[in-house]
């Protein structure tokens, strides 16, 4: 049997970021921590850390912090069978696209997490990435558009996001006022999440265009809508997030008839509780579009 | 004489995350891509990339890409005075705060970011990590809450930004009808930003609790305020970011007598050209509380 005090150490450094917070988070020293990782590290005959160039596990690293974060969903199972074991519920560890945590994924876990306790370590990826943590043991589930299934996973579609490039109704008429010519393209500044971001440049090719374009880099739901809303840019935004903006006035799409079709998948681990069964379940319960 | 068309190579595999991406932005082929870079890691007699965990620069290369920056910003200057060297103009690469970036940012420098065609490359990141990257040469600019002055940077203070600890009036009914206990703050799940986050433990050790919490991770400002609204949690939130939220009822302080304040620092390189001292400017006038 592994001794999960030491995988309690690994995960809290991790969580923690560092071994002096790791330590008065377990109520330990920061020498017994690191104790503890080494005798891991023994036990292992690998290391289990890397201290540069930031502190981040190990692959197998994270396939111990996998499988312990597999077992604190099944023991939380059990602890629903024989309510006498109490504990801090752990927090479950899961990869969200920004359009969805800045949408409508609150309003429909909400009130399944109050019920059940439950505590979320939410990490913000890109689909690339976040399936990667998912395969790498790092997450337990992860919500993005890729379809891609994962050896060992169970994949659910959730519908889809509508997507608008949207500016100020000021900016539209600076930039666009003889339409979406290529000229324009060259001119308009956009506002792109990131280097993976390949919303604008569907939307571009959507529409004929394929050269390049001056734009802002933001790797924020919320500080896109503020770029766009000072003016400052047109970006690809969710419709259930800048539909009260458009409704005001304050932000107007360049294409209504045109909107992109992002679909949404969850994929998570099997046999990793009931508690992620439940939640998925809530989850198709969302009726995105 | 550098040959800067080495040092553009460079910089755009990073802004672009891939040597294919990075051959597109710039009309090349991926191999003359992988060439140039080759190139200056002979003449430079050292690696300027890392491949692995992921693509990242060397501390050399990010000495590269600091110089690099800054001649840009200099030649950003310099075709103000001749325009008729006119060309695509360099991102500005900035690292926010994500609560700013939510809230005054985009209104404070938005029309001044249109009037001069600056493009912005925005970068997420704590004081500490922000600081960081500035050191590095990573960014040209910080914004964060750290006064702490950086060799070659100047450091404008900015004000403060007030900071309350919000859920809904259900979720403080729920939890704190008995006022801000010991007891309460053992069970009440809190919303936390990431492992550096201070703010919580502030708000706490100003009411007088030390002890332990359980709280959910979300490293989004957006997504703070979410799961707030959905009666998850409560959290340190930005006032002028949940003011609106406050007024229709949907969100409450706990503690309105005991906000936190926040100061806020711009940190920037000296001679990195007008462009930069013109912004600095700009923002002196966003008068924070």
């Amino acid at each position: 049997m592994l001794d999960y005090k030491l995988l309690e150490a690994l995960a809290t450094v991790i969580e923690c970021d560092g071994f002096e917070r790791a330590g008065d988070a377990l109520g330990l020293s920061q020498s017994a921590v690191s104790q503890r990782i080494k005798a891991l590290e023994i036990r292992l005959g690998q290391p289990v850390l890397l201290r540069h160039p930031h502190l981040q596990p190990t692959p197998a690293g994270r396939r111990l912090l996998n499988h312990y974060q597999q077992v604190q969903l099944l023991e939380r199972d059990l602890r629903g069978t024989l309510p006498t074991l109490e504990e801090a519920s752990p927090r479950l560890r899961i990869a969200l696209n920004a359009d969805s945590l800045a949408t409508w994924w609150a309003d429909t876990i909400g009130r399944f997490c109050q019920s059940e306790g439950l505590l979320l370590d939410i990490v913000i990826e890109d689909q690339d990435v976040g399936l990667k943590r998912l395969r790498d043991g790092d997450v337990a589930a992860c919500l993005c558009a890729s379809a891609q299934p994962i050896a060992g996973a169970r994949c659910v579609p959730l519908g889809k996001m509508l997507y608008h490039p949207c500016a100020t109704p000021d900016y539209i008429e600076r930039y666009f006022s003889q339409g979406l010519s290529a000229d324009a393209f060259q001119r308009a500044p956009a506002i792109v999440f990131g280097p993976h971001d390949q919303l604008q440049h569907r939307f571009l090719a959507q529409v004929g265009y394929h050269g390049a374009f001056p734009y802002h880099l933001c790797p924020s739901s919320e500080g896109f809508l503020r770029l766009a809303a000072a003016g400052m840019g047109y970006g690809m935004m969710p419709w259930m997030q800048v539909a009260p903006w458009v409704e005001k006035g304050l932000l107007a799409s360049l294409a209504p008839e045109q909107p992109l079709e992002i679909p949404l998948y969850w994929h998570f681990w099997r046999h990793s509780g009931q508690v992620l069964e439940r939640l998925t379940q809530v989850l198709g319960e969302a009726r995105l579009q």
